[in-house]
């Protein structure tokens, strides 16, 4: 799997147009000198939300910054939407292995949820972005998802918009299967996928006296946070979301 | 997510039943004393494939083993079937990642597969055993899927049963989506992952002429190995297998 093409892709957020000079951070000129071994001549890819996938040239290739010049349009822009993952963060690799699948997956937005069993409670945003953004380049998506900051679970219900389903992996609990679920449920999605340990009771009760939140398990075996949170995803965009498109 | 309760799970290869005085290797004995801190007189299960789950005691507890009594059945012995996952080995942390979700998504066999492009050839056989075995406990299987020794993908087919689905993930190729195709299959599955980089395409067009294979695609963006193991799996026991029973 991964990409069998090696053009490099770069998240812009300046403009993108024909014949454009697109000037690049620090980031993507060290990125590219440092780990690429790219050159000033050499061809990349360049992207954002409101201006789709250019083909560019790189003119110049400094240590702390760099130069390109879009030539052609690749893919037009075009929304991305998708779920939105809701999510007690975890302790450094696990909760890097959830924002990068996560954004392979083509989560639209990440809420980082403080529970009582939150294990991990001060977050580097700017390096949780960055590997929003890193993930994007990767799996060739068009735009990168938002990533907010900290949300307590008791203030995630007011800033949760009324139509779009909020989707509670609660464990060990008679409640239906996702699958299960996503066969009555339609529109936009979300998921909350507690931390570690689980939801307090009253934390679950409390989300779930919400008209828009369902229960749901995540099969018969216990997962781990980051499972449950990769899993759910997939099911979700497998059986309603963009995985079924053309 | 994961678990709430505190007891302590190990797998026993030895019988288990009332009464019965079960040796625990040197492995439980360290993980029991310097991990978890347990004591002489403290409560475990034990569990296997063939004996169930069962509460047990700690009667004794050493440097290099331990020996505990089993008490009471807790869960009969049942068959755990599932997909099987053939995957091109990645590197150290990707592949474990693979192993331990495979294992907690309810995998049955797990077949290291090698592939004109997989990176990592050199496989510790034992550890990934470890793992898988560590990953039963953690998510509260009865049974530890097998692991097979390395099969080069020019084998796969001849150790493959007639009776068994084999979806093999094709990326950028104009294939129906996983979920698609799962509406259409009966029977038992598995799934074969490529390496980062992709299939070589004699190896894709080999694998292909099976008539148990079936292309697939995994939605519309480049998913990382890992990534699309892990997703499969979900989606593929969400879809058909044990996330739908009570």
């Amino acid at each position: 799997m991964s990409e069998s093409k090696s053009i490099t892709r770069i998240y812009c957020e300046t403009d993108l147009g024909a014949g454009l000079s697109v000037p690049l951070g620090p980031g993507p000129a060290h990125k590219l000198r440092a780990v690429l071994r790219a050159k000033s001549g050499d061809e990349v890819q360049l992207f954002n939300d409101r201006d789709g996938e250019w083909r560019a040239r790189l003119v110049d290739l400094g240590k702390t910054q760099a130069s390109s010049e879009c030539l052609t349009q690749l893919r037009a822009a075009k929304a991305e939407p998708g779920p939105w993952l809701a999510f007690a963060p975890l302790k450094k690799d696990r909760l890097d292995m959830v924002v990068e699948k996560a954004v392979e997956l083509g989560v639209e937005r990440l809420i980082p949820v403080i529970t009582a069993r939150t294990e991990n409670r001060r977050l580097k945003m700017e390096r949780l972005i960055q590997q929003t953004i890193d993930a994007a380049e990767q799996c060739e998506r068009l735009s990168v998802p938002e990533i907010l900051e900290p949300v307590a679970i008791e203030k995630l219900a007011a800033m949760w918009p009324e139509d779009r389903t909020l989707l509670v992996a609660a464990e060990r609990q008679n409640v239906p299967s996702l699958a299960q679920k996503l066969e009555t449920v339609t529109g936009s999605l979300g998921i909350l996928i507690g931390p570690e340990g689980g939801f307090e009771t009253r934390e679950l009760d409390g989300l779930l006296k919400l008209p828009i939140s369902i229960a749901i398990r995540l099969g018969p075996r216990i997962l781990r946070a980051e499972t449950a949170a990769i899993a759910a995803l997939a099911v979700m965009q497998a059986q309603c979301g963009d995985w079924r498109d053309r």
